[in-house]
């Protein structure tokens, strides 16, 4: 596995070893893990609820209390008889497993439905709480909103910006300073943003997603000490008016960066919590030993966990949600760590947002399988598209991919989800080595990945600087993610040639509906040679893709003018080696 | 996972990097595994066929061509058209998988099915074949016998003795010198297992395994040196013509142990394969670089694998093992490493050793996972029972379950298979330690264990000397397997205490069929006390296990005489530490 090095991406969560851990602590009682049929419950469709009861149980009889106000299910609440299905074999975690399934019913849009479920055991007499390793002391609660969940419409045609705030662009400043350290402050704010919308502009994209903008302690803000503000140093709630209320004038919609699993450790509530034995606000951490011991983010101390299961929390946090979207106006949240707090609190996050904003967009951060984020269908619009990066990483980076296997990659990772879900499609990002450093400084390669990228349903996300060839002095592994966060190029060091590409590119997608229908038939997928038609209402775009060092003769079937070179081709096509054209045929 | 002692029983089978690089090699292609469900396909009745499709690959079309006259389906073979199902996530593998679905026709009894399946790239033109990687060149052909597949009637109430034929006993021997080595030919014979008939009468056995008894080059004979022979230093021919006849006299049937996966490098076929190169058993062996190179079991140069795909091989070995039913009357065969030969091949054994022994008995040495197991289900009668020895070992010697799972796995491994699925229980064998060394001596633990192995639907077998306290000098993990095979005690030092015990276990589980029901309900199944209640035709029978440290006080509920002391007991009854009863109740 390890041998891979494209598993960077999921670090430890890929392993086998991590797997079957998952495996025997998940089947080790009862679990259901919020597993539910549909993901995303429509109106008045009965939901089907899977349940395992591990070896390690003699359960005879499993149950599910259920509300369908908005509260925990009480005492007088319907209960649910599940049925036994079956007994299967588990590998990973070497056990039986019996198979139970209940249904609850259909409920009318916008029902809130909580549940919790138990397995009794008429041996003994015991009751088990459902999940109940997740968390302490009370019964895990579980819910879903009843709805037609769909992303805002907005986001069909969207090409998406990322800005990590601090390193993009500063009011009256030329930006080039060296860093003295990795993770200083090094100045950008939001008026620096706003400054630069005429060159985004010109660029082509229609979204921001600006990396957190909240007082915090580190360069990065992904750490809060106030959740319900916007920092001084960046130009405070002023600052954010404007940039919002310009780049709306302009077209460009914004989403905030929200890290709601854990706080920073000088949050006051946390400050509060931890010097105040009495305090109101130490139920909403996880202390697991008061006042030093708690958990936290990976186990780093300074951002201890937030008890996103506490009513009154997922109020706060909610309703901080609410405000950005009520005070500024702002587009969508990216969500930090969505694997931190539960799917029923995602749930409730959508519900409570879109209530706010009807096209507010969520999505969230996963870093896991297509299975695990599959999870999040219906609770958010979706998920960024780890695994996609990952076959991006296979295909033209390690090359320990073929054409065949990355074209049946795409394929079947457009089939796997809800064709409501949304996972936006992305070559890097702030926690991870730039694709260009990866490509060992090979723009040709970064060239072919994006026009792949900009050929895809879901909408694509640019990592600011790819476009002008910003990469890395280090390698993350050596020098931790900071590496990949460098000031913005504005100068002479930006290569031009790369950012008329990604003008080209941004424009050509947004042009011709073909390259965001997600319906393509190959042409050519073998060993690094990769080509296929888009097809689209208004005509087809043929995208050839040439990742061999020599060159290939592609039949484009069709003449047209490619996107990224202004030049005429037709029929039988010579494509220079590591090159790619993106031709509207006739 | 290493830190469970009982894993032993699979080796690196049961890790998680062993069972992510199987997914990972199935499901890089097309894979079938064998699957079809039911796994006993019955008369007019259609058989599904699973097939996956590993992300590797982009298959279009997957086929299957079909033959019901027992050959390999030719070029006119009707085809069968399999249908994409979806496609899922496969952790271990890491990759998505596309899910194929096939349907056969319902067959009349008798018919002997052959097919092969082949997926099919639209795009590229290529075709692969399913589980091409476990063959060389040829496709890999699969197949089933339609009939109503039971094991022999007699497996009910039978109680199977395993000797291991050199270590058992020889005619006028003392048979209590020590071991000059731990693999010494010792000397037992087939005229020693037929002297002590009386003794395994009286001990009340009704059926023998005998370790191999042909030609072969060591003391355990594991390695033929000819296939269809009985040793002559065994007695040869006439010994087992009367040991088979003097035995069925008494009651006791004879399974004889087939070792087919591979031969011993002595073997004449093997020696004429390897210094002649046009030799026609070339092909009797999977020669990998002719003549030195060659597959051997698990990389033991000297036993190279016979090529069981091979229909001259296929035939030569089960014309051997017709000849052991015709000749001497056998009534079945343990079959060594099943997991060796493919499962078409075991359908094959099973249809041609059953026309010539219709009650014959078959059943493997699968040393792997109930999911494993249940694929032999219609090709076997049925396999040795590894995954409940583990639980016995986790139960009974290492305390690493409790009662409450141990309850829970029995009744799941119950429910798991098929109804006519045999799966006899052991507490040890000649490839491991035995129960009573596990279990540091403690022969109140082999008590414990073997009540309740005698409780239990499918049929227990005894490894030879644990009913008279035969225990190791040294641990497998040091000595190597030879350390469970010591000479049988027949002097002095047996435990008459514990040959007491056995004999009347034996003849209770014979006596009450209640013991033979698997129906059980359990009574108490706490900490280490487990006890429940078998049910009967004629009447239940109690069971009460106490495993703990201290006395308890268990309800029998009635009142009866406990097979195993002789003493009445009635209502709540109270148990020494490491002690068990067994009372029929009225």
């Amino acid at each position: 596995v390890t041998a891979d090095p494209s598993l960077f991406v999921f670090g430890p969560h890929a392993t086998p070893e991590h797997l079957a851990e998952t495996a025997r602590a998940n089947l080790s009682g009862v679990w259901h893990g919020a597993r539910i049929h549909p993901y995303a419950p429509v109106p008045n469709t009965p939901v089907r609820l899977h349940i395992d009861v591990g070896a390690n149980l003699a359960v005879s009889r499993v149950s599910v209390r259920c509300d369908s106000e908005g509260s925990a299910p009480g005492p007088d609440a319907p209960v649910f008889e599940a049925t036994h299905r079956g007994t299967r074999w588990d590998d990973l975690a070497w056990r039986y497993v019996d198979e139970w399934v209940a249904e609850l019913p259909g409920k009318p849009d916008g029902t809130r439905v909580r549940y919790a479920i138990q397995g009794h055991s008429a041996m003994t007499g015991a009751s088990y709480d459902a999940d109940s390793s997740a968390y302490q002391g009370t019964p895990t609660l579980f819910g879903y909103t009843v709805r037609d969940a769909k992303p805002p419409a907005w986001l069909d045609d969207a090409v998406i910006y990322q800005i990590f705030v601090d390193r993009f662009y500063r009011h009256g400043d030329a930006f080039d300073r060296p860093l003295t350290a990795p993770d200083e402050v090094y100045g950008g704010d939001l008026q620096g943003v706003r400054e630069k919308l005429p060159y985004l502009v010109d660029l082509g994209i229609n979204a921001i997603w600006l990396t957190p903008i909240v007082e915090a302690e580190t360069y990065h803000r992904y750490d809060a000490v106030d959740f319900r503000t916007v920092a001084a140093n960046l130009g405070g709630p002023d600052a954010l008016h404007r940039l919002v209320d310009d780049a709306h004038r302009q077209g460009i919609r914004i989403l905030l960066d929200l890290a709601l699993n854990h706080a920073s450790w000088r949050n006051p509530y946390f400050l509060d919590a931890r010097q105040n034995a009495a305090s109101r606000y130490r139920s909403w951490f996880r202390f697991t030993d008061w006042p030093d011991g708690y958990e936290s983010f990976f186990g780093v101390s300074h951002l201890p966990e937030l008890n996103t299961d506490l009513p009154e929390v997922v109020d706060y946090l909610m309703e901080t949600a609410a405000w950005y979207l009520r005070e500024f106006d702002v587009d969508g949240f990216r969500l930090d760590y969505a694997l931190g707090p539960s799917l029923l609190f995602w749930s409730e996050f959508s519900t409570r947002t879109k209530a706010v904003k009807l096209d507010a967009y969520t999505v969230g951060e996963v870093t896991a399988s297509p299975a695990e984020l599959a999870r999040f269908q219906g609770r958010l619009d979706g998920c960024l598209d780890f695994p996609e990066l990952q076959a991006f990483r296979q295909y033209f980076v390690h090359r320990s991919i073929d054409s065949a296997a990355f074209h049946a990659f795409l394929e079947r990772n457009d089939a796997f989800y809800d064709a409501h879900f949304s996972h936006p499609s992305f070559l890097d990002n702030h926690d991870m080595n730039r694709f260009l450093w990866a490509a060992k400084g090979d723009k040709q390669l970064l060239k072919l990945a994006a026009t792949c990228q900009f050929s895809l349903r879901q909408p694509p996300i640019i990592y600011y600087g790819s476009e002008v060839g910003l990469s890395q002095t280090g390698d993350v592994s050596a020098c931790g993610f900071d590496a990949s966060r460098l000031p913005m190029f504005w100068g002479d060091a930006r290569d031009t040639d790369l950012l008329e590409f990604y003008r080209r590119l941004i424009r050509g997608r947004r042009e011709y509906s073909a390259l965001r229908s997600g319906r393509r038939t190959p042409l050519v997928a073998e060993g690094n040679v990769y080509a296929y038609r888009c097809h689209g209402e208004d005509g087809d775009v043929v995208v050839a893709l040439n990742g061999s060092d020599g060159e290939v003769i592609v039949d484009v079937g069709g003449a047209g003018r490619d996107l990224i070179t202004g030049e005429e081709v037709s029929g039988p096509t010579s494509l220079d080696p590591l090159s790619g054209i993106m031709v509207p045929v006739a």
